[in-house]
């Protein structure tokens, strides 16, 4: 989607640490316009999928998620990083080490949201080591419902998370896969889609 | 807002402890087309009041504010509640004491996201105690930046939070108001607006 890479070369902003920094559209403040055209390209990929409902984790991905969900009019199940006091009955539970914030930490979605009636797609921010869609995948198999794919806003493609899922067989459509970044000249470049 | 009372009445399940469950549209599966309406109310609401920037905390206030940016076209600038690799420069930081989750955290927000030439328009799912409104508005404040108001899924009227924020002058609209509600009947009243 070249409105996101275009968007990432004239405000995103390499750092050290492999750490690509959006803030200032996709996830501390959040540019809605282009999320929802985001959604709309999540739609024209996946709308002969059957999807009926889309998945993500707080929380950046629940502002992509219903912003796609418009497009399919379907719901969004978010899934939580912290046990609140608003969640109980049966739930599925996965484990998963975050990049992001140095820690793991139990991803967990109501029973009752997702079952194997359930065609889904999985909606994030960020694709790198795989580590987040692993739980989100798991908590699908957990619930035996069917994964049409995943939409990523922005692929890490220097890291391995995208190669070994879909190696696995997991359909997963990226809008930008950034292949090399460097922090010292601030350059980005994009594998050609 | 008579839809988001019936909603409420329908889907929603009173627990012990004041918890009012919504988990099935409001704060882990997402009715888009609610929140839309949701959006569209909000919007109704607070159109004339030059509202630029629409504030939210995450993770379930998210969606609410993507749904109601696309009725006003700004931005939306969610507040965090841990510490992020992703966060840096300088920050504006609130102690808040939650409800939910039992325990206290800090809300930041990146200064450059917020500042005196805003209006700004705080959105969340619930008000109770206020405890994360008071974190917002400190931030607001941090920020010199000027609040046109709250907007409010639920309010929880027979908590102080309400009252006491209207008591200081802030603007609170909230789409429903419940009144009393008891676990034991699962009974639900709510305010006449």
């Amino acid at each position: 989607m070249k409105e996101m890479e275009q968007r990432i070369l004239k405000d995103g902003n390499v750092r050290a640490g492999n750490v690509l920094k959006v803030d200032t559209f996709l996830n501390h403040q959040l540019d809605v316009e282009l999320l929802d055209h985001v959604g709309a390209e999540f739609y024209r990929l996946y709308k002969d999928a059957g999807v009926n409902k889309i998945l993500t984790i707080e929380a950046s991905g629940i502002a992509i998620a219903c912003m796609t969900a418009r497009h399919f009019d379907v719901p969004v199940v978010f899934a939580k990083k912290a046990k609140s006091r608003n969640l109980d009955g049966e739930l599925y539970t996965s484990l998963v080490k975050s990049f992001t914030y140095g820690k793991e930490y139990n991803v967990t979605v109501s029973q009752k949201f997702l079952g194997p009636d359930d065609t889904v797609l999985i909606l994030d921010d960020f694709l790198a080591d795989g580590k987040a869609m692993d739980g989100l995948l798991d908590i699908c198999n957990q619930a035996g419902a069917k994964v049409a794919g995943a939409g990523i806003c922005i692929e890490k493609g220097f890291q391995p998370g995208g190669a070994r899922l879909r190696g696995q067989g997991v359909r997963i459509e990226s809008l930008a896969i950034v292949e090399e970044m460097d922090d010292t000249t601030g350059t980005i470049r994009f594998r050609e889609q």
